[in-house]
């Protein structure tokens, strides 16, 4: 079955009216939608589209999300700032927490903020790579809801608090990490279960606290929970678990947002998200001079390495969705697969808002 | 067979008079031997004394360590700085570091420093854990010799790449992670190989880029590679792969030291080490007020969990070292195994230097 082809434009025109209709303004809607196409763009289907209708639709029409309110900064230092979302659409708060950083890190070498009050974002390495435009290092960080077991327990306690770094080398060329700190972000299982398919026994326990490569047993619903970066202890899932801990303490302790367990479940719209977040922007040009250079190097490196598969080519992180990124740009549009296209059309219709037009069918 | 007890006091002695012995000033010698001691007390055996003649003696005797230079900042900003290590044993720079960086954090909010010209600085916790004392979140990460092959390589390129985080809870409680960014320390495979253990084979690959569970052929001297936290591809290694890239970048690319594959080999005198490191302080008091209440509110959380198996408790990193130390106060010293004690004796014959005295043999 061929694959649905959707240009970026009319991606967002659709994304757009279908928060429009649930009541955001106009440039709001735009810049979360934005980031929604570029997940999708960069082949994070997980945190693109996907999420419209039961997370952001879902958090505007239950009204405890408040699209059109704007973040405020509540405390700030030569290159800190505390800064309320006041529960705004996640990416408005993230490009204001982001563009704060990167500001302070202008005037003063970093910037470090952290965010309460927000919603989810959508993926983090949107937020870093705004860095690199102002020749910076960025970095982004969110809380989320509960699922990822800390080591040597079966309870979801944690998000899958995902990393991101987004450095600069030469002629636009980067390394842009984007990671959870789980073993696997909660998308890709519930990918798995849409295809039908196992997932790794080393991402998830079912709630008896074992092991599992059913996704239906894996997920939230099935209440199961995620295990941290590395799995079990005997393969350094306590590693991941430390790591979980980390972001937890950049986004949810450091803002006083909710955090862990506090968290709101899953889609379930009975309390407001109020998720943590943390930006950082640093410039380079605060240490030593070259840093562009010496970047490529290293990036050039890894990429120069023998594969042990000759396949299968060493990469950077973001190599990949950049090459997806590439591969739109030429067919002229993003590809969906029809069940993807078909939630698409369900929402237009629920929401009164014109289809979303392919470009191949 | 009993472990030998020897005193703190005694190991600082002995120590100190070993880096003295080949030309090292006290008072630098005492930085760096407490930060061996500490590791030993923590259980942390791959990063304490174990390195003393191998590591620190063998830099200094071959003259590419000079112990009694002083390091320097080189450019800074409110709230970073650059140092050069100018060459001087670990500790004496990563101390000096870390103590501008937490002065920087005192007027600014945040201190983010790199380091260039720097050696072999123990554990990363000691650094980040001197950001306690001030109330304050503090970071540590270093460079080092090539071991760990990026994903999908076979070929050694970073090390093991640690990334440390201290934050305060109440009353002295507090989380420190110290964690490698590969599956596992060079250290531990050592201690393997010494015990005639296996490893898991998720540790390393041998020479020919097949997982191992052979120390010999995991360790550099058999021609391994460490593989990332995760393991391989499948198993989610490129994000420990994304990760060792991070701090690489925090390290040798920010600062401009020696980095990835430059970086001399493991335990062979033919080039200044010239590592690169990072220190991070940050004052929560710049974001919301009562970081010390959450924080503790988090650890009581993980701690207070159900764990899967009951004799297993739920554990915050560092609990583990700071039940050790408990430990060592309590019975008035470091246990050590018979082998670890006798190359201290033989250390001590070598360099003509009192031997250690143990406290019950």
């Amino acid at each position: 079955m061929t694959d649905i082809l959707v240009s970026e434009e009319e991606l967002l025109r659709f994304g757009c009216e279908c928060l429009e209709a649930v009541g955001a303004c106009h440039s709001h809607a735009e810049q979360h939608i934005s980031v929604l196409v570029e997940a999708d763009r960069r082949g994070h289907y997980s945190h693109g589209f996907n999420r419209l209708r039961g997370h952001y639709v879902a958090d505007i029409r239950s009204k405890i999300c408040y699209p059109n309110n704007k973040p405020s900064i509540e405390k700030e230092t030569a290159s800190t700032a505390l800064i309320n979302g006041n529960n705004s659409l996640g990416a408005v708060v993230g490009n204001f927490a982001m563009d704060v950083a990167i500001q302070k890190a202008k005037e003063s070498g970093v910037g470090w903020v952290t965010v309460r009050g927000s919603n989810h974002f959508g993926i983090a390495g949107h937020y870093s790579k705004k860095a690199l435009d102002a020749g910076m290092l960025g970095m982004a960080f969110t809380n989320g809801s509960p699922y990822v077991a800390p080591t040597r327990s079966a309870t979801s306690t944690f998000s899958t608090l995902p990393i991101s770094l987004a450095a600069p080398a030469k002629d636009g060329d980067h390394m842009l990490l984007d990671m959870a700190t789980s073993n696997a972000a909660v998308g890709k299982m519930e990918l798995a279960r849409a295809l039908g398919k196992e997932i790794p026994n080393n991402w998830a326990l079912n709630k008896e606290g074992k092991p599992t490569s059913d996704p239906n047993e894996a997920l939230p619903s099935g209440g199961g929970c995620g295990l941290p970066l590395g799995g079990l202890e005997e393969t350094s899932g306590y590693k991941g678990y430390g790591l979980a801990l980390m972001v937890e303490i950049f986004c949810g302790i450091l803002s006083g947002s909710d955090w862990g367990p506090h968290v709101r479940r899953w889609k379930i719209q009975d309390q407001i998200a109020n998720l943590g977040q943390c930006f950082i922007a640093l410039d380079p040009k605060a240490f030593t001079d070259g840093f562009e250079d010496r970047c490529q190097s290293l990036l050039d490196t890894c990429r120069g390495l023998d594969p042990i598969d000759p396949e299968l080519p060493v990469l950077i992180p973001g190599d990949r969705g950049r090459n997806r990124e590439n591969n739109v740009r030429k067919e002229g549009g993003v590809r969906y697969k029809s069940e993807q296209f078909a939630s698409m059309l369900k929402l237009a219709e629920e929401l009164g808002v014109q289809p979303p037009q392919c470009l191949n069918v």
